[in-house]
């Protein structure tokens, strides 16, 4: 294996257990669980999933893999904060887009050479791509899996012991 | 700039951020306010700050950098779980050995060439590394800047608004 095939092998492997993770955790919920907040105040599992979910969704076009899925997810799960907009999924709906989602990713993702990951994601113009290298498909990928394990750290605080 | 050097770069990019923002998170709370819990029974502020510390000092070795800096951490931050030992360290020699670490991380991390972070790191035998590869450096680092991440999502949730 060459080097880069090596560097975006292991950022894969790393996208890849956290999103399984996040898998676990909220597809073992029941309608009542995915309600419970994973602080006093602050947003249900519901939301949270919601909002990887549609972060997940937006790096369909961001990655140049595909349109989008479910815009429709944004007002509910990124534009506004959670109990202010009335949610229109169901846990069950959630998890088939959820799904859905990672899925068309995965398949995205596994087409792109290393060369693929260092070009610049959608979001950056091609003048400021020259000046900021750094805003590349693989730094997004990187990120996102940030944010998810940011968000899991949190829900694993609201889900039931098992 | 070399494909490999584009991904190492955003990696590196990537760590960095999140130290900096633990240290924007913890560096600026009181002694109090380190006491809080980030939910009802769970962790203090204090003892996420410093199993991060302990975790990050950890990476010394692990990646070949150097030895440990605060073995003394684990016990108190690591092995056992919050408010079952006696912690020995206040928030300002936590701070000071928050920011040794880290620098000390970040001079090693500047040393490595594309080929070294494809290395194995030092929990695995060069024969399991044949057999795993992706068990390199740059697994590590991508694996622990999730990690804490995972903590601030959860250390967000208690600290004082600003």
């Amino acid at each position: 294996m060459t080097t880069e095939k090596a560097l975006i092998d292991s950022a894969l492997r790393g996208w890849k257990s956290n999103v399984e993770r996040a898998d676990n955790v909220f597809e073992a919920l029941s309608p009542g669980e995915l309600e419970l907040e994973v602080a006093p105040g602050k947003n249900r599992l519901i939301y949270l999933w919601g909002h990887l979910a549609a972060v997940n969704d937006g790096l369909l076009p961001l990655l140049g893999i595909g349109e989008r899925l479910h815009p429709e997810f944004d007002a509910m799960f990124i534009s506004n904060p959670d109990k202010s907009v009335r949610l229109t999924v169901s846990g069950q709906s959630l998890k088939a887009a959820w799904q859905e989602i990672n899925l068309n990713l995965w398949n995205g993702f596994s087409k792109f050479s290393a060369s693929d990951w260092a070009q610049r994601h959608a979001a950056v113009s091609e003048k400021d791509f020259e000046r900021e290298p750094h805003r590349n498909r693989f730094a997004v990928l990187l990120g996102r899996t940030a944010h998810l394990s940011y968000h899991m750290g949190q829900a694993t605080l609201a889900r039931p012991k098992t």
